[in-house]
């Protein structure tokens, strides 16, 4: 197996998300490479450790030179799965998922919402940019029509489960899922949790022990 | 230092957090006592991890019976800091920050909005719930009086390290940042970044590599 097919951990694909935002930023201040040292700033790593992810990645850095910037940036995308863009359905239409349509980054990185489904009949019909937001009891029958290959969950814990083996059965791979709910799904879709009560559970905690400084993650 | 004090990993402080979901779920379904194996099934860990994990927090678990819910629930929300309420300001009054504010597990785990703020002139006076929006101008002597501990930043990247530095002389002592930027603040202060994009990244990654399957994190 090449090393860049090789399982890599989640903490090193969210290193690996930071180093090419810092890199992105670096091109647009006019550089043409980065130093490890620099990259670790800005991601807030060691310079050993931006070496050590980077590595797995074939020869940038030459010693003394730093990485050339557009050939790691366009290598990053590659392996991020950024270099094409990704048909995604956003599956209700409430206020988070209304803040996620307007989510510039979305846009930005190659995920399309080209679809979006509600349950609510006042909802269903309403134009939100380019699209019009379509009846949930035909999510199977029209992600699959569009080929959705990522679904944005976004709706009440209590109905989470339900759309999500719908989105599963028409061949959605990947969930980000929003509800507090953990889905149980076949092997091969791939989910992640968002769960914003416990981003601010793990701030709380920090507060309420005895070394609060740092990072929380 | 008592083991309760002792620093415990990002990872096991979300683990904690799945728990406590997991054991409220199963009071509500009528249970009195919960297996290591039953709350392993529920957060998605072995049932070693979960006795590893609550054996740091006393001895709660007898072999046999189970975890007894209630006290176990009201330990959890203890080291979590959930037992008492906490006062939020939201920085930033745009889709982001209206999806949070009306955010219920938020209220419900007792981080209160009790102030947000906005340079939008547009913006500010405008009334949600039973705050006002103010103007971003006053975020230091505002948040001071209001003793506002946790701040959620949710303005423009290039806006985020600004607003985040008031807000920390002011005495705020953790953010929740939903802002694509690095915040760089005083040692003391602690931050926990949010970014949407990197959540559907750590996807496109799973969906492009060769084992796409199990959960992204």
């Amino acid at each position: 197996v090449p090393a860049h097919l090789r399982k890599i951990s989640e903490s090193t694909v969210r290193r690996l998300s930071l180093y090419l935002r810092a890199l992105e930023a670096l091109a647009e201040e006019g550089e043409r490479t980065a130093s490890s040292e620099e990259l670790a700033r800005r991601v807030g790593t060691t310079a050993p450790q931006v070496r050590k992810d980077l590595s797995t990645f074939g020869s940038f850095g030459k010693r003394g030179l730093g990485y050339p910037i557009p050939p790691l940036v366009s290598r990053l995308r590659d392996i991020l799965g950024l270099s094409r863009p990704w048909s995604v359905a956003l599956i209700g239409a409430g206020r988070i998922g209304s803040a996620l349509h307007a989510y510039p980054a979305f846009r930005e990185r190659g995920f399309r919402i080209i679809r979006i489904f509600d349950d609510d009949p006042g909802k269903i019909g309403e134009r939100w940019g380019e699209t019009v937001i379509q009846d949930a009891a035909d999510l199977e029958e029209e992600a699959r029509r569009a080929e959705i290959e990522i679904a944005i969950v976004a709706v009440p814990a209590e109905a989470a489960q339900a759309v999500a083996e719908r989105a599963a059965r028409a061949g959605v791979r990947a969930i980000l899922n929003f509800a507090p709910a953990r889905l149980d799904l076949p092997a091969g879709v791939v989910v992640n949790d968002v769960n914003l009560a416990m981003e601010l559970e793990a701030l709380s905690y920090a507060l309420g022990s005895d070394d609060s400084e740092g990072r929380a993650t």
